[in-house]
């Protein structure tokens, strides 16, 4: 049994505090929203973010970060990625040398194009920075149907003391050493899911879904390995995986302000649609800044960022994705003659 | 402009036809089906099996053969693969030296546990032998929606003659040498249909869906890489893409059988309510030898085939999947300390 802290009560926050406490140990969660405290508090449940799941009795919901940081034996980043820096600043003077802090969010800030690791090594330099990725929609954790994930961390000791706190009999856990391909993959997929809902918003099938988003990974992680993630991240539960359910997913911020956008509307229209932050048009632009940092080549990418921010048809945009100049599928393979 | 012979007038065999013939060629299509061949020379339409997708005027449907083959600048070959080495025996006396024969189905013979090229090469010593395959519904492609495949042939003049035939604005072709690898992830990603397929029908989420089809890609890139395939042809179109769209569908044989045993049916009895042959099956027993033959783990494949032939129940198959020993995601990353 180990005393966790979870810092952020958004649906995955709670999915993960509630799949902690099912493996036996004390949870106590923090929430910057008071009144998101005192509801936890009443109601034993996220009505709104994860409706249907209990907490149980002996999970601690909190507004005082102190209580939930000290003394832990580690704690789980769980606030959306804008606020993954400010929440980390906040927490550097509450966190012991070597405390463990697994961030499960995905971002990429535009500014510095750091992962969320980084930030949080940045702002809080005496943690022990791990991550948790895959394809995992938190109500589906929450309602304890079978997932997999995989921790990242820099050591082979906290990724496998990481992996039994959360593994059970529905949560499959694998580890990993490459920290920035976990994340590169988690943050870039969404801008990638756009394209899959435009071509959705367009009434295109599943022949073109699956094209882009077999392509789109493909560039993805052409970006990865050059930036020194592992090309295993890509093709695995990270990379794939985490963008095919995203892709499928009829609840994804990202996949239906594609298809909004596909049906016509602009990226401004769309996203207030979806009245949330739809974190893959801030990905596209981190994106196209590294690919052009990098010097790769990242056709969905491009053509996604000129359709948000350049007005271009998506129709168009499609079509040309598919005009490019006939090649061969992958240039590292070559013919005998 | 080329003269084209289609052998197999079913979903697939007729939607190349109508796009070969949009892309300027003159197309004869052959059925063994003297019914079907009437049909399809009264309605202009497969009504059955491609409805709404009408067949240009100049195009030729034959019962012979012989009309299909001779002189004609390729083939493509489009029966089903139990029929495919029957098929290539009775045409070896009318192809020429060097005739160019697409492959376009997908399966292993159980008995040799040989690829459909491999067979056609055994028949037809003569031809010279290539395969398309990609993410590509018949239907959608009949409906000119965007689609990639790849054109896999042994030599690059070939592949790229083939490709410069197939390309249009709505159909993206690639090339690759892999024949090998492309004709094995189309064949066993049936067995990975069956499994999520089955997945679906015990009611478990995308989260469960996404980790069967990236961790099945996984075990069938395993097992082609050491059979000879290359890692590319796995992650690309023809491998994860093929999957993603084949898991993704309605329409999909082996998804649905997979989802009727889920549901509680034997193997039989979802089998007879599909009413087609459903090549998962098959392909499981086949994927098992293999795996054996080169001492390859594919537990997906191991669980799928004690459930259809070992009367294991789906849940405990999930179950066990879940709680094999943790583990690292890959074994060839490795930590610094």
């Amino acid at each position: 049994m180990a005393n966790v802290g979870v810092l952020g009560a958004g649906s995955w926050g709670t999915a993960l505090s509630v799949l902690l406490s099912d493996n036996g140990h004390q949870v106590t969660v923090w929430s910057i929203d008071e009144n998101e405290v005192n509801m936890l508090n009443e109601k034993r449940e996220h009505e709104l973010k994860l409706p249907g799941v209990k907490l149980p009795d002996d999970m601690v919901i909190t507004g005082n970060m102190r209580s939930a940081i000290q003394g832990k034996d580690f704690l789980v980043l769980a606030v959306p990625s804008p606020f993954t820096r400010s929440t980390a600043r906040k927490m550097s003077p509450m966190v012991a040398e070597g405390q463990i802090i697994v961030d499960v969010a995905k971002g990429i800030e535009e500014s510095t194009l750091m992962t969320l690791s980084r930030q949080i090594e940045q702002e809080i330099p005496q943690a022990d920075v791990a991550v948790l990725s895959g394809p995992s929609h938190a109500e589906e954790v929450g309602r304890r149907l079978p997932t997999t994930c995989v921790i990242g961390a820099k050591t082979r000791k906290t990724a496998e003391y990481l992996q039994s706190m959360f593994i059970s009999n529905v949560f499959r856990v694998y580890t990993s050493p490459d920290i920035l391909g976990i994340e590169l993959g988690g943050s870039l997929k969404n801008v990638i899911a756009l394209a899959a809902g435009i071509a959705d918003g367009l009434g295109y099938g599943d022949n073109t879904k699956a094209a882009l988003i077999t392509r789109g990974i493909a560039e993805i992680a052409r970006l990865g390995v050059k930036m020194g993630g592992k090309i295993e991240s890509f093709t695995g539960l990270t990379g794939i995986g985490d963008l095919i359910v995203t892709c499928a997913s009829v609840h994804s911020r990202n996949r239906k302000a594609g298809y909004l956008i596909g049906q016509g509307m602009s990226m401004q229209e769309a996203m207030d649609e979806v009245k949330m932050v739809v974190e893959g048009v801030y990905s596209a632009k981190a994106a196209a800044k590294l690919a052009k940092e990098y010097d790769v080549s990242m056709p969905i990418v491009e053509e996604v960022n000129a359709v948000l921010f350049e007005g271009k048809s998506p129709a168009e945009a499609v079509n040309d994705l598919m005009m490019r100049e006939s090649r061969s599928e992958n240039r590292s393979l070559t013919w005998e003659e």
